[in-house]
Order: C-alpha cells, then structure tokens, then sequence
C-alpha cells in the first residue's frame, strides 16, 4: 500500500509587476504567485502537485488555508484516495466550519482548488497518463460519480449528465486522433497588456499573425481614448479577418460598460470580456442585450458551479471562460461543461497567470473529446509567461495547443523554481527585494 | 493628533458544539468564534473594536487576512481615518493584489468586514455616540458618500441615494422617540436549534411566548418526518397568532426545497429562510413563485451588495437578511438597506453568532429612523447566547430590543473572554482541550 505522507504548501511569487506583464484597468501591477501543493507518498517516484493562482499579496491566506483543506490527506491510502475522486472531493469539503468561510468562494474555494488539483494530478500520474486522457477513458457514470452537481439539479439531474456524456462516447478515438493532428486552438493575450507602449503593441499584435493566431485579445477600460488608439493599432496591424478580443476587467457598471463598449464596436470585436462584476448575472444579461452582436464573456473570476448555472439560465454570456484554479477542480468544471453542452454556450477557459495554460490545455482536450464534440466558437487563452518554471509546459504551435503527453496535470513546477521565488525567503526575494514585496501598491509598513 | 498606534487580531471560539447551540441542518457543529479588531491609539481611553463571525476552523485564515488588511491604518490619524470613512474603506479594499482572491467575497470579505467595524466603532467611540446616532446625525450626502455605490448604477444612482435619505430626514427625531420608548421588534432562534430534543423545543417555545415574541424560529431540513413532527409541537405550544419561521440553512437543491416546504405549509409557516444556496438568485426566484404565499428570506451568507441588487432585481426574496459580519460594514449594508427601500422589502437583519445581535440592533434602529420609516413586516433575529462576553451587550425585554447608549458598535468584548476563548492559548482551550478543537467533524491529525 502506498501512503501520502507529507502535504507541502509553498507561497511561490514571481515578480511580474516590474515587467508590466499582465498589467489591465484592473489590476495594475500583479506580482504572478501560486499556492502551490505538493502531495509526497512513501514512494519517492509518486507525487502530486497542483496549485492556485493568485497575484501577490494574501497568496499566503490562501496557503495556510490549503494547509487546512489538505491536512486530512496526510495518512491516507493513495488508491483510496484516487480511486474515488468524487468521494475525496467530497470528504474535503464537507467540513462544516470551514463552509461557513464561504461557501464555495474566495480564499477558501480557491484553496480547495490547489488541493484537488494535486489530487487529479496525483490520480492521472497513479494512472500513467496524461490527466486529460485519464478523464476521456472514464465511463459516463464513473464521470459524473465523481461530478459535483449540488444545487445543480434545476437544470442538470445525474441522468441528464450521464447521457451527455454518454451521446460522445462511441466517437472520442476519432476526435482524439483529430487533435493529435491538430492539435487544439487558441488566442493569445500576450500582446495587448494594458501596461505596453503603442510600439510594443503593434510589433507584438504583428508578431502575433504571423505566428498563426486568428484570435487576439486588448486590455480596455482605463480610458476611453487609449482604448480606441489601441484598438485602432491593432486592427489596423491584424486586419479584418483576424478575430479582435477586448477585456475589461470588471472596471465598468453595467450602464458604463454598455455605452463604453458601443464605443469601440467599430473595431468590430468578437467579445468583450468581464464588462463588469463577475457575480452579476442579471448585469451581463443587460450587456449581451445592449451590444448584440458583440459577444460578452466571463468566468475567470466565476466563483462556483451555481454562478455558471445562472450565466446560463439567464442568457447573459456567449463565452464560458472557466478558470481552473478558481473552481475547485474537475469534479466542479465538469458540471460547468456539461451546463454549458446543455445550453449551447461555448467554454473558453482562462489561461494564463502562472501554470493556467498547462491546465487548461487539458480541459479543452477533454471538451472536444467527451463533451462538445466540436472547436466551433471554440479558442482557449494562452499567454507566454512563466512556462519555463513547469516541468512539463504546454506546446503551442500554429495558434494552437499540442496535446499534452505525460502523465498527470501537468502542474508540477521545477524545485529550483519553487525554491527560487518562495515568498519571502526563497532566494529571489530573500537577495533581490529583502525590504519586501515589489510594486507600486505595495501596503504601507506596519 | 491622536494615531493608531497598533493593531491586534484575536482569534476568540467558543466550544459551542458541545451544547448544540447553533445546530442546524448544515451546521451541526460550531463553535462560534470571532475574528476580533481591536485598534489601539496613543489615546489609552481610546480603541475601535470590531469582528467577523466564523463558526470554528478556518478563524486563523480570517486572522490573517484581517492583519493584512488592518496593517495600513498603523501610523494613521485617527482624526483622519474617522473623518472621511468613504475614503478609508475604499483606501482599505483598493489593494488590488488582494482583490483577486475575492473579488468581495468569501475570507477576504469577511476580513475587511472586521477591520472596517472595528474602524466605525472607532469612529463612534470618538464621537462620542452610539453608532445608530452617528449614522442618523450624518446629512444624506455624507451618509452617501461614505456608501459603497459600486456596481450599483443600474438600480440606485448617487442622486437617488440622497433622495432616499433625504425624505425622512426631516421627521428622523419623531421616530427616535418612539424607538426610545416601544425598542425595535425582535424574533427569537434559541428556542428551535436542530440539535434539542422535543421536550426541551417545546419548553423553550412556551418560554418564548410566555416573554413576549410574536415570532419563533424553528431549523428544519435534515428530515422531513422530524420537521413535520417539530413543527407540529411549536405550532401546537405557541398557538395560531404567533409567526413561525422555518430556516433549511441551504442544505437543499431548488426542486426539493419547493418540495419539503410545500409539506410543511401546513404549519403556515411565515417564511421559508435559506432554502437552497445563498448564491442562487434565480434559484430562490423559482422558489418563492412556487411556495408563495409562504415568504422567502435568505441574506446571512449574502456575500456582497451585487447578489443583494440581483435578489432584488429577480424578485427573489420577501425577507432580507443581510448580515452584519459578511457584508464589509456600514459603506456596504447602508447600499443594501436602500435598495431594499426601493424595491420595497424589508430587512430583517441576521443575527446571533458571537455578537452579531450587538450589531445589528444598531442597523435596524438606523433602517427604522432614516431609510424604511417603518417596522411593519419587520423583525430583528435574536439568540440569547454570548451576549456575557460583551462589554455593552444588547438588551431585549417583550420581544425588542431596547436602544444602544453607549458610545460604539457595540462591538467590544471583556478582555477576559478574549484571553480565555483565544484559540488555541487562550486558558479555556489550553486546559480544557490541550490536543485541538472540540466537535465531531475535527479534522484528522496532521
């Protein structure tokens, strides 16, 4: 029997406010972190690493939180563990006291996150397989066994989940064999941070096209007039044909995001992204009405499965962005792909941050192969930072993800890099910035 | 000038799993606890106290995060801090680094809900007043500018905010004579926790009556026979005249909550509160349309003032429950009171937990003397636990609470419970329970 038998929870931080990398009307100076878990065992080739992410201060809230979410592991029978996914997960979160934090939100949710996510990190590499083909090789029932779908049953019963999944069953090999071909598309934001000079902008959005990107994504919603300075570069460098993303990060009202976004259709963008508050259902349902054809997409702030069940009961989104450090893991993002197969909604999860797009890589494999059937409506983020501190980083090629190979989640970051940018001590920090956290907002002393 | 010269964080709990107080459906064991503010200034007559309810485990996240968040009023004047409380909370909330891990919800919400009722304690505490006076004595264009109006625009401008205020600021000392003299109607929960046997449910809703309530509270929702036999006995004691309220505390999906209470409707119960998750706005629309003329309350895991707008905007709910500890303080709960104003519901605030009735009798003393006007349809949780650890604790004599005259929130506790409760030094846990928490659902050793 092989055991788990240490939990190790690192503050890991990269100092990416000094770059302006991932700089947006909302969040200025982000200093790229994760929560990030490693599951030891007593046997020294089988680990499970998973994380969240965050962007700096109060990464250490979330660690000691995941202290406290993964704690109960320690102890346990790995193919116990693993071998019932759904019951794990549920074991985890069932503790009373710690629901009152939330429920299913914030610091407590997003800690969640790293602990299952190193769960099925654990289970894929148990499985010697890539976590993705570990999901498509589940049948419909051991899927949905392991499928959260409390307060879901107004719109998803366990029988209407199975037969979802159970309509694309016959068919996964030829999508699997299409994809190994293809490989899966995606966008990129890398070239629009809102923190970048007009130069920077034009040569990146050209760079760009001639990667083979069809999609590319803009910063909004600090000011007006850069916004369609910016948006005219762009369009001007992409042409008519290459798809135009803008994202405000939740800066506007609805009214404000309404008369803003009408603004700049004249660059004829394909979505805005997060117009406005990410818990406002009914007012992403008034956007999408008001700048109709422009798409409106959310979800990487998308707290839990019963927000995404009301985005889709209410109409309020044409995109589901998803994020998969911020639910807590497949047993939650499956329901919100079956929800959105139900309504027709196409997921375009969030990447990015630190380690985003080695996840989710794997979740867009698995909607085309067991759930969608189809890249129609379909293009998954990428960003080009930060890959070089995972063992096992994503591939893109020709505007699209190459399918991940190894086993597990893809997840794991090199040891020297955790050991690197650990907050505070760690020897980045510890030698480069011994003061303290980089950044302009960085809180006064105590 | 007087500065705020230290911050300290206590992480208070009470080993309240080992009565049963607190027991509900999906809460069977808590131990209620605080994250507990206290700012000190170089004024040695002079603190603010504040805190967020938590029911155990996960306190010391909270901890945390209210540290994080208290850290950069150290230094400050405390003329300053008190003199513009608009500016201070968004000063506050503004860390955009730590905003990512909400936004405005969960943990970090409940944090900054600590620290900013400890900063208007301070505030009160400096001016001399009880904090309903303060607010009352505020003009509506002070109040408003204290208010958190984000994300709001779509259903309560700034210039109807002040209109709102502004109508009953003229008749605002009539209604403080009345209150002086009648106190603000109340309901008690004490008498129907989940966890007491029949004989104790029937005594205590006797007792009830025999005080003067005119409503009483029952928990349901574990099992259908043991509700419609409990809520046969309190009907049964308390007669036809007297309001029963029935609280599900979230444990069900929206078809089986229109389900069960339907079963119960014949205890003409006056509403339904918690029936499914606190998220699901649309959720509790399709209950309340189903269960109608049964009312639905929810509120108490009300994570923000944008669930309450949709709440309001969906038709979702005949009963606001806002809560005192989740919502980050006054800036927040004056939003949520006046949109309930427009919409035309009555808020019956959440009480209970540690200190949460010390609160909150000075937000409906505010709701009755300068927004609603009214107390119809309105009535005050109160619980009769705890209140010994509180330096001003709340007063209820026949079924009111009677007005607050002590300068402050209310909010301050005996330095002795502290010292005794702090997990997990404090003397009562390190004697008593020297191996960890108390409660069932402990988690397994690390």
């Amino acid at each position: 029997m092989t055991r788990i038998t240490a939990v190790e929870i690192s503050d890991v931080r990269f100092p990416t406010s000094l770059s302006m990398d991932g700089s947006d009307a909302m969040n200025k100076d982000g200093d790229y972190s994760a929560t990030y878990v490693a599951l030891r065992t007593d046997d020294p080739e089988l680990s499970g690493f998973g994380f969240t992410f965050t962007i700096g201060r109060g990464n250490d809230v979330c660690c000691l939180a995941a202290e406290h979410r993964a704690a109960p592991l320690v102890g346990r029978d790995v193919a116990t563990v693993v071998g019932d996914l759904g019951a794990t997960y549920r074991d985890l979160k069932s503790d009373s006291q710690m629901r009152w934090l939330g429920p299913d939100k914030g610091v407590e949710h997003l800690a969640l996150a790293a602990v299952m996510n190193a769960v099925w990190d654990l289970a894929a590499r148990a499985a010697g397989k890539p976590l993705w083909r570990l999901l498509v090789d589940m049948t419909p029932e051991e899927l949905v066994d392991a499928t959260d779908l409390t307060y879901l049953s107004d719109v998803l019963t366990r029988d209407e989940a199975v037969a979802l999944l159970t309509e694309l069953a016959p068919t996964r090999a030829e999508r699997i064999a299409t994809l190994e071909e293809t490989g899966y598309p995606c966008y990129t934001t890398s070239a629009g941070w809102l923190g970048y000079s007009d130069d920077k902008l034009r040569r990146l959005c050209a760079e760009a096209v001639a990667s083979g990107y069809s999609h590319i994504k803009l910063k909004v919603g600090a000011n007006l007039e850069d916004d369609i300075r910016r948006c005219s570069i762009a369009r001007e460098v992409i042409g008519p044909d290459v798809h135009l993303m803008i994202d405000a990060n939740q800066v506007w009202d609805v009214p404000q995001a309404i008369a803003w976004v009408k603004e700049l259709a004249q660059f004829d963008p394909l979505w805005i992204e997060e117009p406005t508050s990410p818990d406002d259902v009914l007012g992403h349902a008034a956007v999408r009405r008001a700048v109709a054809p422009i798409g409106v997409a959310t979800g990487e702030h998308g707290m839990n499965r019963v927000l995404f069940k009301q985005m889709f009961q209410a109409g309020a989104i044409d995109f589901c962005q998803l994020d998969s450090a911020r639910l807590a893991s497949i047993n939650e993002i499956v329901a919100v792909y079956l929800m959105a197969k139900k309504f027709d909604v196409p997921v375009c999860p969030h990447a990015g941050g630190v380690g985003l797009c080695e996840l989710v890589q794997h979740l867009s494999v698995f909607d085309y192969v067991a759930v969608s059937g189809t890249v129609e409506n379909r293009v998954t983020e990428y960003v080009d930072h930060l890959h070089e501190h995972f063992t096992d980083p994503c591939i893109v090629e020709d505007g699209a993800y190459r399918l991940p190979s190894l086993p597990g989640y893809s997840a794991e970051m090199h040891a020297a890099s955790v050991a690197e940018y650990t907050y505070p001590d760690g020897s980045y920090w510890a030698t480069r910035h011994p003061g303290g956290p980089v950044g302009a907002a960085a809180p006064a002393a105590v």
